[in-house]
């Protein structure tokens, strides 16, 4: 009863922010993200009746129960594969967490896939999201690799708000998204808090709705044709309009300093300068550059050579989350 | 035929952001400011035969005709007074022009006012703040000192948009607006244009729309009841809102830069440290921030601290437009 899995981070092209409900966690609207080689996160799960209480340990440090909601989706797990046993949970991963960048996308699917595994679960791909969503909602993107849409569905019971590959890795390997490190302090707001005072306490909420599904259609589309201005630009839009939502709301939230405008005016002058990068970015203050491999060294440099940069990871499209045999312990 | 007159800058606590008409300028929406003692530009008129065109000469640099719709606001106040002469205009500001600075605004208002006075007409104040308007919009609130509301009014005419003093400069001197100055680069946009692309191309607009009257009310009631944290915190909030309608318009307005960023991070702080700081922002990268005249020397040194500031500009509540004896040539 132990298995280990990896699963990347994600970076969404079209943002998903808001929930329409918590219990179950269904989002407010659909979101396209592309699966990042080179953000992952190694987890193993070993269910044993010598475990008193589920132990969660990562990167080092323990968490204990009520944070982060570790030991609720272990439960979760247990209760889908009808068995009762407490877990012991070793998770490492290869980039600064908690900062904006998607760690826990790359640790809730990694978890669900791992304990799904050692608990004996036999489910689709597509199941696997829908619990991972549960978990924590934009890593149900991170089941699945390359080019990856989750559907907001219409249900209550969530039946119909899974992820699904648009197109995999191999499809448009020039793809680059260029993470920049700014800082490893923990984000004042997390993503959670945030989303749900912006749903609550925004006038441009409603705003932001209606103007996802489009964004939605050209970005699927222009993966599909692999035009990259089509998607760049379109995912840039889409998180500038998100975090106009943020710093729109009462009171406002905050993810930029002043190293992500540097960033942002960096990109801004490598297009004046002909080269095509765009940014985007989530709720921290990391900004993440799209690019095609034929800029891709000239957009890294640019971006290392940044007072604001500590340092650049360069992610190709990746593979979805993966069952391995080398277990952490 | 010759007249000289002195306006401050305002400083606007409800935004004005949007324009219902461009002929006449008419705004979509109403708002409050605060006239800026120490933001202020002198303007000298002369209406002579002798002069074969207008002459407009601003900070030592020769505005030409189509430049900033000055020549064009000559006119309009000759055909008001009903002359047919040329005039040539000499205009000093004390502080940076262009830069997010409301120099239109002290400059608008002293020259309609200088101007009036050389044509000989004999208008109110009122009436002096509607001219004022057909040449820049946020200057017409300049005409008055203190605290100031610029009505939207309805009328296509223009004749119900005009500006007027809530409370003069007297009734508040308590309140400070301390300018900070990163750069005195032009800035990238005009507000100008900045506003016709928001209301074409945000999404957000109608939600922005939406919020103003509260705001207004808000910040009316603050001002009469010198309540300082409902001014500030509203005034704040209104300045994020627009900002935030520009960064979510297709192509994106960006005024904000690392320093901007810094500034802003630094009042929050200052907010955590128990120091009653707010702040506000223009269509350009300096933040004004917002305090009583207890914490104006901790606010002051604070901001000068910063990397990004090059200097400071204390205001408090100022003079509305007025006609002086010594003329500039």
């Amino acid at each position: 009863m132990k298995a280990t899995a990896t699963a990347n981070a994600n970076i969404a092209l079209v943002k998903y922010w808001g929930k329409r409900s918590t219990d179950p966690i269904l989002p407010q609207n659909g979101s396209i993200s592309m699966t990042c080689n080179g953000m992952t996160t190694t987890t193993t799960v070993e269910f044993s009746d010598k475990y008193k209480e589920h132990t969660v340990i990562i990167n080092d440090e323990e968490f204990k129960k009520d944070e982060k909601d570790i030991h609720g989706h272990i439960d979760r797990i247990c209760k889908i594969a009808g068995i009762n046993l407490k877990a012991k949970v070793i998770s490492e991963s290869n980039f600064p967490v908690a900062a904006g960048l998607a760690s826990s996308a790359s640790g809730f699917s990694a978890l669900t896939m791992a304990a799904a595994k050692a608990a004996g679960l036999n489910v689709s791909s597509k199941e696997l999201s829908i619990i991972t969503r549960q978990g924590s909602g934009s890593a149900c993107r991170s089941i699945f690799g390359g080019f990856v849409e989750w559907h907001k569905g219409e249900k209550q019971d969530g039946s119909d708000s899974y992820a699904e590959e648009i197109v995999d890795k191999n499809y448009w390997p020039d793809f680059r998204m260029i993470t920049t490190i700014v800082e490893v302090k923990k984000k004042p707001v997390s993503s959670r808090g945030g989303m749900a005072q912006t749903v609550a306490n925004c006038p441009y909420y409603e705003g932001w709705l209606k103007t996802v599904e489009s964004d939605l259609d050209a970005v699927r589309t222009g993966i599909k044709q692999k035009d990259f201005l089509k998607v760049a630009e379109t995912a840039e839009y889409s998180a500038l309009k998100m975090h106009a939502t943020m710093i729109a709301t009462k009171p406002p939230i905050m993810y930029w300093i002043p190293a992500s405008m540097e960033i942002i005016h960096s990109v801004r002058q490598m297009r004046e300068d002909g080269i095509h990068a765009y940014f985007t970015m989530d709720a921290g203050p990391n900004v993440k550059v799209m690019c095609l491999t034929k800029d891709e060294k000239e957009v890294s440099k640019r971006l290392n050579e940044l007072d604001g940069v500590v340092r650049t990871i360069l992610c190709t499209p990746g593979d979805g989350a993966k069952l391995v045999d080398k277990h952490l312990f």
